[in-house]
């Protein structure tokens, strides 16, 4: 269900440096005027879909019943690749179907998934490079005013997925994946609190580039400086930080990797 | 017209970090409470008036009717250059009158420029390096509620122009100038694909820094990888691309570099 | 008092990149829905509490009455240290007690502090690490729809003070602290355009790094390209600027240097 008061909510990778985001925003206030519109990111990395699809889907549980994301990371842009729009339990989430909206849209339920393809609710002209602004913005916007998903195109049995993978256990260890990296450096492991806590003995330990990483803090502040650590991040996820420094920087560490926790309970 | 639900739209080159821009939103949200307010960029080079100009006639058209611009890049603040409003056929342009305004007004059509110098509609005390803050917010906000140009200073004749430099035919070729490069490298060249498409031939090619272009695609997806390419921009013109590149950094190619479109029809 | 149609301006240290002030923004338009949100700043340096709290303390005054200020920089997140919120003669920041909301409430006359602690307030799950989610965006949220302060907790006698440092005279030398450092690469320095005037006399000059800086201007137009000077800035203090460069990088210069003004009258 639609809300006029919730916002569109947007993620891209075009930056803040060029006037893209800009456009976008001057389709959508020209569609849906007053419609509150706020900014997820724009910086992530060009055409990384994992990282644009991680983000989404850790960020939509705090918006608003009837929010409407926005997502624009479209290394196919102009392919034949389909636009879609998907109505989940309490969202509507609109982009590039190539699994950018998949672990957000999915982990709310999804309803129903149309194929954007009714030109009334474009831009008149339509770019081979920018659909962000001819055909995801005004649909946004559309969806935004009340309008239905099935005035705006066919039924799409199947969006592309995209899965956030899981911990892969190995005798007594798991191979975790890092899935992101914040501005502090703190790194992302693909484990939860709870899990790790099921898990994680004594004489367990974090194996990252050649560095065993053995505490366990819940907060930075009680951590020593410039030593690697664990802690329970904010988004459900256990983190790799340094206090006052960066775990990035310092273990070399970056989104993709895979790190072992050595000595865990079997899983 | 203006109209209350149409936004003010800002660029700048005060970049993000300082808190610039915030307090001219503070401005603007005590003397116009509730108008919705855009950011089309902060993040125009220092003091590059050519970059702010092109930025804001690419993007305005995408903007609903009523819009007020509010742009500063202002190498010239405090000096004798003047402040304007510019009034044309569906938006208001506030800013320094040193060209930036020039190409977004000039397309849409003007109807009446003034200088603003009514210091009713200007902060109490007027910085000397400020005027973002002190006197465009203001003024901007001011006509955002209904006030009428004339109102805020004497008419202004000829505000300052600054023209976007056109394609220079030398018999069979023409000379380029690269008008802007984007985040993703690529960089827009100074000619519509329609003009493109006109004058190219079988052999024609486009020379950059010693290395000849000759493909042109529709699509990013359809380009092969680390090969640049010509294809029809978003925004109206040719670009030069690299995909899963950038054109910038491959052919070490900037703003306002000229190029040369080699063996086309005589223009 | 709080007037639904002022702004919640956030400032924080968590950057762009990350979606971590969008899920502020989630949080803040679930439970204000409609109230305007502005960004004052996301890039404070990591934890620089002094760098937040001055420009929260420069930017406050150009806001409307009933400004909810929603300011995180907070090294001690998930400690002991307290949250605040703190009402003021026009305002009411919102943040943890660090000393980061003190400069800019302490101008303006603080009425009454209160200690968060009242968990209906608050998101049902807090996290260690990330209070402005949980807390402070919460909080600031429901302060802007009339919420009274004593209801969220008890009183906070005395919020954590942060002072900006004073000039200290030695002689016939001011030594004066760069305070912040812009975009442009202009400081900013602890001394009033009056305390300047006052003191500055025909032999003084400015050393720094060696160099000595004797010119004044009152523009940038004026200066000549390349030649350190000092100027009234924009906002209430002098400024080392350098035209068409960056005073921090030709000085080497940065935040918390001490500089000595010299041969001026005795303070």
């Amino acid at each position: 269900m639609v809300n006029r008061c919730a916002p569109i909510v947007l993620l891209t990778d075009f930056g803040c440096r060029d006037p893209f985001v800009g456009m976008m925003k001057g389709v959508i206030a020209g569609i849906a005027p007053g419609a509150p519109v706020i900014d997820l990111t724009h910086e992530i990395r060009p055409q990384d879909v994992f990282q644009g699809a991680f983000a989404l889907y850790r960020a939509a549980p705090y918006f608003p019943i009837g929010t409407v994301f926005c997502a624009v990371v479209d290394p196919g842009v102009g392919t034949d690749r389909k636009a879609a729009a998907i109505q989940t339990q309490n969202f509507t989430f609109v982009g590039p179907d190539n699994g950018l909206l998949w672990p957000g849209a999915a982990a709310d339920g999804i309803n129903t998934a149309v194929t954007l393809d009714n030109h009334n609710y474009f831009l008149d002209n339509i770019s081979c490079t920018f659909h962000g602004r001819d055909i995801f913005a005004p649909a946004a916007a559309h969806i935004c005013m009340g309008m239905t998903l099935t005035a705006m195109g066919p039924c799409l049995d199947q969006p592309v997925t995209l899965d956030i993978p899981s911990p892969e256990p190995v005798g007594d260890t798991l191979i975790l994946t890092v899935l992101d990296e914040d501005r502090f450096g703190n790194l992302t492991l693909n484990i939860t609190p709870e899990s790790f806590n099921a898990h994680y003995k004594n004489d367990s330990f974090l194996e990252i580039g050649g560095i065993s990483i053995t505490d366990v803090y819940t907060t930075y502040g009680d951590a020593p400086d410039d030593t690697p650590f664990l802690l329970p991040g904010s988004s459900g996820y256990m983190e790799i930080a340094v206090k006052n420094g960066s775990a990035a920087f310092n273990l070399d560490g970056s989104v993709m990797d895979r790190v072992r926790l050595r000595g865990v309970s079997r899983p």
